[in-house]
């Protein structure tokens, strides 16, 4: 057989996120319940739903390259132009683009453990990255990452923010002084998937010289099967994209749901209040069952089981009762399993799901 | 701004096609009548519809991101197994993520003017492309690709097999004396985005060593806005492929409405015929108009319009009246427009403006 070029050969093996579907096939489990992939169980809008419906009535035609109307309309939302926004697949696909244009062979700073694709991304182009643990209490630590950003000097320094898999945030005052800090030569990264959870203006909608800031209809818009996120950047930025892009890589189905999904704001906000009693719900269930919760702005919420073994355990407990759940892979998050916020009766599966793996794990010491 | 790194800020802003759309948006036309992509007019099959249809209830979750059961589906098509077939967002995903692999900045050899997508990506790795014209006939030369095939010494030889623009199309014995006198460390890539418009059974289904082959749900399917496709070829390239692919890059309605589409052989059958007919009838019209057309087993036919300036005006004629159709670049097909078959009620459209183009090409002079 004949063999890739060097830099792909070097590139290691690996999986950002192996699928519930293999997971399922693997446990010969029917029903899933799915609580491990950050979805919108309460999603999506039926506007959207309305629209993709009737788009698939011209399926056989290639969606809009340009996306012209998706962008525009969110160019209105976010007080930009057009120019100021690129669709792509998803972050994952946006975020392809960002490091193979940006970063190449150079070093990116992120928080160790944080967004495994975005990691993916970097190996995979040949770069190198400089990570920083997250703190005790699982959140980032912005000095660490502002004092990596002038040494080794990376062309990339990358923000999930809210941050996945913590749930953690940082505000906007935070934020501001933390780009300020950041040397005139790096491009700052807001993965800002979770962002349409919070509930305030956050961190505007400016478009910043040095910020690249990715979006995506798959977490508050429930679309994540449809493939479908954006990112405000710089015209500059957008028109480096341009250039080596997929044009044809948005569905059409998915560009017409994402412009019916924008207008619904009513479902959005419903989404927010759902989710936001979710969360609670699993505060309260983290309560009573003596397992200490983190705080979290998404759709997600990370129960406390001490160890990193004790937390692999509680995964294949919940498996083997039919949910799926993650476990994040960098200290101190390691010892918790991070659990979406499900549609109620989901909700109600794991609870019980994991009372009885909490007893199971007591009583094998 | 911060610049993008030099191997991306060297490659050239282009656009391998200018979407329909913003031709319309130009023009100020409403229902732009479209026979420039290719697209299938009778498709997709009525099961995939209602397979998408129903899959829309879970577009709230990803897809799976191994593509088991369509893989599974595709591997018993073509008598191979799942490790020789990775998923993609359409034929140009798959096709990026080869020229990734396997040609970075070496030299690749292909047909000037053939599949513009192919090239983009070459030049957007890096590449350099070593070409060859198109016959007189608009056939391949597949004499002069083999001779350069021995040098310089390309990583790939690309060919698209039924072509696309020619619509012409090497059959089994010179395909198989072509891959017999490629060097054994050269990779070959068969684009057959059009092989299911052909009647025997071409090239079989035979997985190469040497051989990648590209597939789409774009043509015959009847699902280009769906965005899916497969590569058929050796496990070694699809591991290959699996370090770096977009691991979500594939829509959840796609990989339902694909595993449908594959079960609807009467679907295909009919457009295979209605095709035909179209394509017939497109021969009849240069016939009747004294335009001599091209011969093609695909979804489209070219019209010799004799110049590439009066192709060129004809293009222009056709935008004016509200069809869309496309120009080859590479000489000798820079003369022709190439049209592709429409339903009944869109031939009709075309014949006529085309004869009213023709007229206005004969007044200008």
């Amino acid at each position: 057989m004949i063999e890739p070029i060097p830099r792909i050969a070097a590139v290691p093996a690996s999986t950002p996120f192996v699928g519930p579907e293999t997971l399922a096939r693997r446990e010969g489990i029917a029903d899933l319940v799915r609580l491990g992939a950050n979805e919108n169980a309460f999603g999506p809008s039926p506007r959207a739903l309305d629209a993709m419906r009737a788009e698939l009535e011209r399926a056989a035609y290639y969606g809009d390259p340009e996306s012209l109307l998706l962008r525009e309309a969110l160019a209105e939302r976010h007080n930009c132009s057009p120019e100021h926004i690129s669709i792509g697949a998803g972050i994952d696909d946006l975020q392809g683009l960002l490091v193979r244009s940006y970063l190449g062979e150079g070093t990116a700073v992120l928080t160790l453990g944080t967004y495994p694709t975005f990691m993916y991304h970097v190996v995979g182009y040949g770069g190198r990255a400089a990570t920083v643990p997250y703190a005790d209490d699982g959140s980032l630590q912005l000095d660490a990452l502002a004092a990596l950003a002038r040494e080794p000097r990376p062309r990339l320094v990358y923000i999930s923010n809210p941050d996945n898999p913590s749930g953690s945030y940082v505000k906007r005052e935070a934020l501001e002084r933390f780009v300020d800090r950041l040397p005139e030569d790096t491009l700052l990264v807001l993965d800002e998937a979770y962002v349409d959870y919070l509930d305030e203006t956050y961190f505007g909608d400016t478009v910043h010289p040095r910020i690249v800031r990715m979006r995506t209809f798959s977490k508050v818009y429930g679309m994540a099967g449809m493939r479908i996120g954006y990112v405000l950047a710089p015209p500059e930025a957008i028109a480096t994209f341009q250039k080596i892009r997929l044009h044809f890589a948005v569905n059409r189905i998915a560009q017409a749901g994402a412009r019916a999904a924008l207008e619904d704001r009513s479902f959005v906000e419903n989404v927010k209040r759902e989710t936001a009693r979710g969360r609670d719900e699993y505060h309260a269930i983290g309560r009573a069952l003596g397992c200490a919760t983190l705080p979290s702005c998404t759709n997600f919420v990370c129960f406390n089981l001490g160890t990193s073994a004790r937390a692999e355990a509680m995964v294949q407990e919940l498996l083997r009762r039919g949910i799926f759940v993650r476990k994040p892979g960098a200290p101190p998050l390691d010892g918790h399993i991070r659990v979406s916020v499900g549609a109620q009766r989901e909700r109600a599966r794991f609870a019980q799901a994991f009372e009885q793996g909490l007893d199971a794990l007591r009583a094998a010491g």
